[in-house]
């Protein structure tokens, strides 16, 4: 090219650094221009919540590389040769001309630059939910530093004693560990019945909320909320719901974010609620390209588009977007809207569709829940995971994974996310060469057992019961329930069920007459190993109606 | 089925156990015998390793469940309705009549049981090589408990204070490092240049030696052992080598094991090193199947057979054939030879092909080192690790993964393996949905980062230097070295480069004409992440003879 290829970057978080970057590493001779209304570009914006909480001890620490240069306009022309107009808001784009018009927003100053190649990363922005109070002093989003840094300079000047996080997603609860940091009390309040609503099922939901009361967090859900209460000096002082009011001298409105797609719009290109671009991260006008969290992306289980803003995702796109405005063919096929979340001394993640997703989606669902140490039981240091796949029945393919405890999760979510891409079956799974050392990991991989308990239940050799029904039958006649369990370890945790036996499971062969012929059969143990061989067992000695309890009661929260 | 399945499993760790449970909960009705002629079935055989450095504290933890039940033939009995012959050997297979020889290892009575259905899974035992000494007392092997009851003691009651460890595979550095737990001096001594030689590329295996070397572990590699020197009490007292004579009060020998296969050689079956098996686990005989430690296995990579014993695929198979035996129809594929080990606060891992197996196969390779924190970089806590992938040139296909460091390996393995299962492209890994959450891994993982990487080095547009040749050419007149880094970082670990020019990252554009055009030019810094920069920087300013030394300085042991 003789010609110099003019490239212009709208939004310097995540994917339009990484467009612009790439680009000019691609083609040394393009002119980049990267514009960013805000005050800082390529920050760490997942980061925030840690800064929050005080982890992460410097703002600055989320601008910089690995080797602590602060990622300055200066930074970026004198290492990458990119020219950064920081301070600058893109607020038209005009095709036709291939031009963006651009403006100071302190000065006001305007100035148009023309484009050969545009990329649209305008990110998203808190969504703000129109109700009384809203804008009162102590009621923050999470989005910016400024966000952040005005936050924590509001706990330590007001003297805050109580929060309320209005949201259970993924920012929500990462700023609320951030603020029982700070020794606060603090409230989630979420509209849906459980945590975690676009990661979690409800039922994994409600055992890491167990997990997280533990942790002095509260929890209302199916709560909402109507208003803010603010006192004489205009600032926020309770949280009004349909559930009563609850104090509050700091909220925090975490309900989502809107992509930012006000300039796609006018431009005429393609949007329905994000921006709409193809495998190669090209909008319907093949000359801009956008990524990142104002984009929709493609789920590789489903084939449908869906909204998942996300960093990684948004680094990914940026690269592609890079290679492709100089010349190249990378494509990004989509997303699994991979998720984790480590909180206290616990963490969950998920990859694929949810159960409720998968049902809603049209699959004939199969679900198991698989508890287990996250390394050799026999190894100390040994810590517990709870590993729920959900499976298409006709196929076995594996639809989605959802994991939560104490053990090491997020890896595990990674392996499964690799799985997924290329349309694992359970059967698949099962024989995936994982490895095996007693310090880290169990010759039969939790990974490898929760595919054999799916093909088992697919296969109609397991009976499990959920544990909502085999709550909800406990104090039923027409059902027994037999505790298949040590003496010692039944006397740690007994269950309130009405007719129960216990059979340790090395007698239940010897001892299976004395389980009723007219009952319905639920036998148990902690982490249902025992419990499918007690089926099995009680199945051979010619009981038709027995099932074990998914995922045996360790973790299940039973006074609930 | 009318008539009873009769099942005979010979051997009972692992894959035998494993298919003889297995086979009961598919056919509650079948007559499954184990013959085991050890003491101990079921034992966790991975796990002896960590009893020997008294990280398990009781030997009878490798035979419990995770409910503490020991398993002995009396529990399978109950349980799983198992009959098991505990220190009865088989002494002969008739494929015509279909019956085992077995034989009371202790009275030495004699049985024929007859079978439908034979599984073959003896495991391997320990190879010792012929050497005077050999048989003297304190000269070890590591593959029963008892075994590693007898070190223990022998430990205790002898006053060892020397250790040598012929051989540095697995068990021999898993036990070195027991060894060290004991406070004892520990020597390696290795035949082939490098540790981990069956898992590890020996760059790979020289960044971890020189860990270990930091810990306190000897090694002597390249080193032939010519005998064991013995005491007038029968005792050894030192090993010699071509290397020179090392004293040691206990020499465990850990060259490998050998396929126990004189069964199946005996009957006829078909065995190539290892008893050779279908994907169904079947030998050359429909009714008798094989499993564990004792067959070959197909590599999912290469295609070609390879011997590849590992507790976790033991268990694959022996679940495989429990299901196949019964009237099942399951697969097991293949293995990847997927290895990872913990050593003090380091661990390693490896999946698919190693570059020199590559090499051997005539594959073209390309070989990619990505070192970086393995988490976000701005959290407390991150630790280091170094992540090499080989692939495939003409494809872009990634045959292999070796990963050191003290940061979190081994189920960056695991999500390899599975990426590797399905054949997975260095573009692919790239755009895979890992996960992302600032305490836990990075915006682009690791992985990530290594396939764009891959990428850029198969493209032709990264070009790196490997660290052999970077230490080949400190010295040279022809060569200059430009010091990317920052001043901070070049005082804490200067490169004695003859040649050398120190012009920090963000200032190589300004400073480009600084450089000689008459010398071939090598940049480097601490994580190469500055130094593919650096080289596209100077590409730019004119400059063609330019590369950046393969994953920085960091790692690598500068000083040997």
């Amino acid at each position: 090219m003789s010609e110099e290829l003019k490239i212009v970057v709208i939004g310097g978080v995540a994917c339009g650094p990484k467009a612009a970057a790439r680009a000019k590493r691609c083609n040394p001779n393009a002119h980049v221009t990267l514009i960013e209304r805000d005050e800082w570009i390529s920050y760490g914006g997942c980061g925030l919540p840690y800064f929050l909480g005080a982890t992460v001890k410097d703002i600055n620490d989320l601008m910089t590389t690995s080797w602590e240069a602060v990622r300055t306009p200066e930074f970026m022309k004198a290492t990458k040769d990119i020219d950064t107009l920081l301070g600058w808001e893109a607020t038209k784009i005009n095709r036709a001309e291939k031009t963006v018009e651009v403006k100071d927003v302190k000065t006001g100053e305007e100035k148009v630059l023309p484009y050969d190649k545009l990329v649209i990363a305008t990110g998203a922005s808190n969504f703000k939910p129109p109700m009384e109070g809203i804008d009162a002093t102590g009621v923050f989003g999470m989005k910016t530093p400024k966000d952040a840094v005005d936050m924590q300079n509001y706990i330590k000047a007001e003297g805050v004693s109580d929060v309320v996080v209005i949201g259970a997603g993924l920012i929500g609860m990462e700023c609320a560990e951030a603020f029982i940091n700070w020794g606060l009390n603090v409230t989630v309040i979420e509209m849906q019945g459980s945590i975690f609503p676009q990661v979690l099922d409800p039922e994994m939901g409600a055992v890491f909320q167990n997990y997280l009361e533990g942790e002095d967090l509260n929890f209302m859900l199916n709560t909402k909320v109507e208003k803010l209460l603010v006192n004489e000096e205009g600032k926020v002082s309770a949280v009004q719901t349909d559930k009563g009011v609850v104090d509050a001298q700091l909220v925090l409105v975490a309900v989502g974010v809107r992509p930012v797609v006000n300039l796609a719009v006018e431009a005429g290109l393609e949007v329905d609620r994000a921006i709409i671009i193809n495998e190669h991260c090209q909008t319907s006008d093949p000359d801009i390209y956008a990524g990142g969290d104002c984009v929709m992306t493609k789920h590789l289980i489903s084939g449908q588009r869906v909204y998942s803003p996300m960093g990684s995702t948004a680094n990914r796109q940026g690269r592609v977007i890079g290679t492709n405005i100089t010349g190249g063919d990378l494509t990004h096929e989509g997303v699994l809207q991979t998720a984790v979340c480590k909180m206290f001394d616990w963490s969950l993640g998920a990859t694929g569709l949810s159960e409720r997703t998968a049902k809603q989606l049209g699959y004939d669902t199969v679900t198991c829940i698989v508890p287990g140490p996250d390394i050799t039981h026999f190894m100390p240091g040994k810590k517990l995971i709870m590993t729920r796949l959900v499976a298409d029945r006709k196929t076995g393919q594996i639809l989605g994974v959802q994991i939560v405890g104490p053990g090491k999760v997020d890896k595990r979510i990674d392996t499964m996310a690799a799985a997924l891409t290329f349309g694992v079956t359970a059967r698949q799974l099962a024989n995936i060469d994982l490895s095996y050392a007693p310090p880290l990991s169990s010759a039969m991989e939790n990974l490898t057992n929760a595919a054999n308990v799916m093909q088992n239940v697919i296969d109609g050799k397991a009976h499990d019961m959920r544990f909502e029904e085999f709550k909800s039958k406990l104090d039923s006649d027409d059902v027994v329930f037999v505790d298949l369990r040590t003496a010692h370890e039944r006397a740690q945790k007994p269950i309130p069920a009405k007719n129960q036996l216990h059979i340790p499971i090395e007698e239940l062969r010897a001892r299976a007459n004395e389980v009723p012929k007219d009952k319905e059969v639920v036998v148990f143990c902690i982490l249902s190993t025992r419990g499918f061989e007690g089926q099995l067992i009680l199945n051979n000695a010619g009981y038709d109606n027995v099932k074990f309890v998914q995922a045996g009661i360790q973790f299940w929260p039973l006074d609930k």
